[in-house]
């Protein structure tokens, strides 16, 4: 609370992100961890709906790791209906799925939802219900949808934090771009193709030497799968360098014992 | 411990998943709360490198939420090389990727890859290093690739059983036949078309009565705009039965005041 211009400032420079709504929090440490996950990715709209736990809770505050800005501003309301007045969009996030006349819908795909609404200038908002009961029938009248979060059936139990992650983390996701895969920068630029071509056959050359292949078309077969094995490898120019020095080596040394 | 036959059992019914190896863990703590993450995604074969923690550890047990059977078969080395001896495939999580010469790749494309090297009979094992430092280099240039979480970059604390809750989630959502979506079911059955044609004229009927659309192309517009509200609603038969009773009511009762 030292500096809560400063603070508000870091906050302000993400981009709009879903609101977290926790209605009826048992634990003080769970809004903390709760922040914490939130802020893990992007999230920073934080508001309490008659937090058991009381607020402000310094329990709440240990338990942040760090993320005292979105505690800093934290909202606390009476009811779900005054929580998410402003609000465009509500998923509710239930262990406890009701028969209630509402779509259920995977975290994954209520991102892309997410990412589209706010597209369009619309706020979403995420449902959190109390620790041990979930949301009541009465607060999941107000969602337009049921998150659901595909877990082992045989071990669901996932804390209120944890579940703030997974469907935090699947927002950030929908909107991040990393490449799936980057390729590895070994030191130097990659091999040639004729620098590959000049270590096989200096392989060939030391082999043959050694009447390795013994018949032509096994030495035929045989160099072949050398040669893929070494594109594989992907081979960077210090590598082609430090393996025609391993062959050279092996071959001066060479025992001739068959080893 | 009490009767690990059944525990094992319990976990032998779980198809084949990543094993997890964890090098150098500081706190009992966070062996427990991996363990929880993992059974929640299916995950059960949990290997410690040189726990700083000790091993067994009654903080892990504390904090497991009711994996017992994941610490039950807890197994124990010396080295990650000896840890890793029977993976064909082997994944490193670190916050601080070095300039290794490994390729990085996010935690979903990893799911893919797994579950087709999983398809042809590969094990795979998800390496994760000490709590402060990460994994040394000494310790990463076993792994086949570097996995990357993506996370707000202002904010990138994430603890370990986090880091292995989001990982393991992935594997699991990799295989997940969860529709993204599954609509509602609301009582009764959907209304037909001609149901819908009825309360819509009807309301149109009751409209006109009171002179709502007062020109003819105004009213036109208009009705479609009902048409598509109610299409949208994807009304149900008892829906549409107590709209006839809102609509006959609200008739009934109107002062004309225009209110």
């Amino acid at each position: 609370m030292a500096d809560p211009d400063r603070a508000r400032g870091g906050l302000d420079a993400l981009p709009a992100a879903p609101v977290v709504v926790l209605v009826g929090t048992q634990l003080g440490e769970n809004v903390g961890t709760t922040a914490r996950a939130m802020l893990n990715f992007g999230l920073f709209d934080l508001r309490l709906v008659r937090p058991k736990c009381g607020w402000p809770n310094v329990k709440a505050l240990n338990a942040c790791s760090g993320a005292v800005e979105v505690l800093n501003r934290v909202q606390l309301f009476e009811s779900v209906e005054a929580a998410t007045a402003d609000l465009h969009r509500l998923y509710a996030t239930t262990a406890r799925p009701r028969d209630l006349a509402k779509p259920v819908i995977t975290a994954a795909a209520a991102a892309l939802e997410t990412r589209a609404a706010q597209a369009r200038g619309e706020r979403v908002g995420l449902l959190f219900g109390p620790e041990k009961s979930g949301l009541s029938n009465d607060d999941l009248i107000y969602a337009d949808a049921v998150l659901s979060i595909p877990l082992n059936p045989a071990f669901t139990s996932l804390n209120l934090a944890q579940a703030v992650l997974l469907v935090a983390y699947e927002w950030f996701k929908a909107g991040d771009l990393t490449p799936p895969r980057q390729e590895a920068a070994p030191a130097g630029r990659p091999a040639t193709k004729g620098e590959l071509d000049g270590l096989v056959e200096h392989l060939l050359r030391q082999l043959d030497a050694v009447d390795f292949f013994r018949a032509p078309d096994r030495r035929l077969s045989l160099a072949r799968t050398i040669r893929l094995v070494f594109e594989r490898a992907r081979l960077h120019e210090p590598d082609v360098h430090l393996l025609h020095g391993i062959i050279k080596s092996l071959a001066r040394g060479g025992t001739r014992d068959g080893s």
